[in-house]
């Protein structure tokens, strides 16, 4: 991502988690200080000032960009994410959460407890109008080398909720196109529905229903259904699913690339040929693993807010985070919110029978 | 698998569809006829008499042990499962399914369309009682490879059904309890219920009352929820599931494994170092790619029926059509089935409030 060039309007203003992540508040620090140095983008740091002005001063960073917002409690991965709302009032992804509600800025970056941080955005952000359930959209990439635009694709949702209706699934839908156009800068992406068949009928009640709403909708590149062994292969750039399912799928792409490493430690031990055969082959491995692990692209979106809300790996270094905070920022430059509350405005005008579930 | 030495017991007979799969009849032939030279079972091959007859004079078999059951119809990959049973009455593997259910075989073997052969089956043999919903257990090998016992593990239900009852699920885990003792030779195996989390409460009502369930239940080694990552680590011998949530799985799985081949013929003609390592690697890719490919190991067996079913991977050659014969004579000698039956009608006295939903 380039820098913006330097111009009249104000700064864009991203409120980050210092204290959230694998490797906070250092990598945290560091990430919002090489933005600081390529970007116009300002950071709002929240978390424990001593160690955020440690690390800042550790790695150079521009002042003018960079305010830190004091506070005295963080939540934990360990932490059980309702408790801890409810326990750390100054929590620093609720002081960041607050900020961006009351529009102190202009989007949200967090590797936190991910619980947590869906509860955090959830009190101080408003969902957009229309949409009952948000969801967090994991941002893979495909087999489709080859393909002329990038190969990324989004699943969606990967847990924000459990089990979701037919309007919740549609939303989804429409959701994804707008992020998926703004991010890929493919004009109409094709969406899909994660299912255990390509039929219309598989799948249950929901799934059928769902299926016949999203073919019937005008303006939407419905391709149909795929199935678990289509989902790395790029057939469709949106993939719909309910946030129960999207988890366990997300999780298993997540587990298969870490019994590829035990084996590459195995084989460390054991086979000399299978080691050779893990550095060769690494480039294949990482992409597996950047399925979860979002460092290349910024993060999982939290989409069905009024504000960018980005959700970075918990295992996200300042590489990871920089790309995060600048995923927020472009995104909120794009009008994304507003782009997907048009979206669904539209939706509602034309369906007028769905607006009873508002 | 050894042949069994010859003594004056009955022969265990087993019912072949023999034109089902991607390489019938050919390749099914082959298998009954190796079958037929190095154990005491026999075959009753039911298909095309013209085709079978060929490829029995193209392979050493002993004539003894396999009867051929003529028919003009079989079910095609392509064909709509419920449109075929119905309009196929003398569909070979309808007519395998029912001479298992009149008691002429022992057990059933079918590497054809999975949906038609659900249904067959469901038509000629009855399911045990207090099973509604008979599951497909996916045999996969775990990470596991330090274990001193087998590192094979059981997902089910992954494609008989799409949503399941909590007493379902709670069947589910008792069928594969029995199962995995059976071929892991496991006294108590541990079970796991797929989740998006490992508290209690997760996954929503259905899940969070079969937890409670599971818990409850002595006799059970139930060790909790586990989530997609731990799925391929060998957590649990016996991992239970909704048939819409485990095909995805699975399918994911199987997904990822054609990626990583998809990557060797790419790296074929691109990258000469990832091919190395792709080569170097096959033994990690066998160990994904079984997950789905059940040649090792004799196919998944179909829980809950009366009489031992077992359904061969689609590209099953001999060897895996041989195992799949063996693993349901076997099972059969094992009484299995009536070890379920057992389980399941001790769980029916134990917990009499249940008998309200046979």
């Amino acid at each position: 991502m380039k820098a913006n060039p330097p111009d009249s309007s104000p700064p864009t203003v991203i409120a980050v988690d210092a204290m959230g992540g694998d490797y906070a508040p250092g990598e945290v620090v560091r990430g919002a200080a090489l933005v600081s140095l390529t970007t116009t983008i300002h950071t709002l740091l929240v978390g424990d000032p001593d160690q955020i002005k440690h690390h800042l001063q550790e790695n150079e960073h521009n002042p003018a960009q960079i305010v830190i917002i004091p506070t005295d409690q963080w939540i934990t991965n360990e932490d059980h994410p309702r408790e801890a709302i409810m326990h750390k009032p100054r929590a620093s992804m609720l002081i960041a959460a607050e900020l961006c509600g009351q529009k102190q800025a202009h989007g949200l970056v967090s590797a936190g407890n991910t619980g947590a941080y869906v509860l955090s955005v959830a009190r101080h952000i408003p969902r957009l109008p229309g949409i009952h359930k948000t969801a967090i959209a994991a941002v893979y990439p495909t087999q489709n080398v080859q393909r002329r635009h990038d190969p990324f694709a989004l699943l969606l949702d990967v847990g924000a909720n459990v089990h979701c209706s037919v309007d919740d699934l549609v939303k989804f839908a429409l959701m994804g196109k707008i992020y998926a156009s703004d991010v890929k800068g493919v004009a109409n992406p094709t969406i899909a529905l994660l299912n255990m068949g390509k039929e219309s009928h598989k799948g249950g009640d929901i799934l059928t229903r769902t299926y016949a709403e999203l073919e019937r909708l005008e303006g939407l590149n419905f391709v149909g259904n795929i199935e678990g062994n289509e989902i790395m292969k790029g057939l469709a750039d949106v993939v719909i699913t309910e946030g129960y399912v999207g988890n366990i799928v997300m999780k298993t792409i997540e587990g298969i690339a870490e019994t590829l490493q035990h084996l590459g430690r195995y084989a460390f031990k054991h086979r000399f040929i299978w080691m050779l055969g893990l550095i060769a082959l690494s480039g294949g491995i990482r992409q597996l693993k950047q399925v979860t692990d979002y460092s290349e692209y910024g993060g999982a979106p939290l989409l069905g807010f009024q504000e960018i809300v980005i959700k970075a790996h918990g295992r996200s270094k300042a590489k990871a985070i920089s790309n995060a905070i600048k995923v927020a920022a472009k995104t909120h430059r794009d009008g994304v919110c507003a782009k997907i509350a048009a979206e669904v405005a539209k939706f509602m005008t034309d369906n007028p029978e769905k607006n009873s579930l508002t």
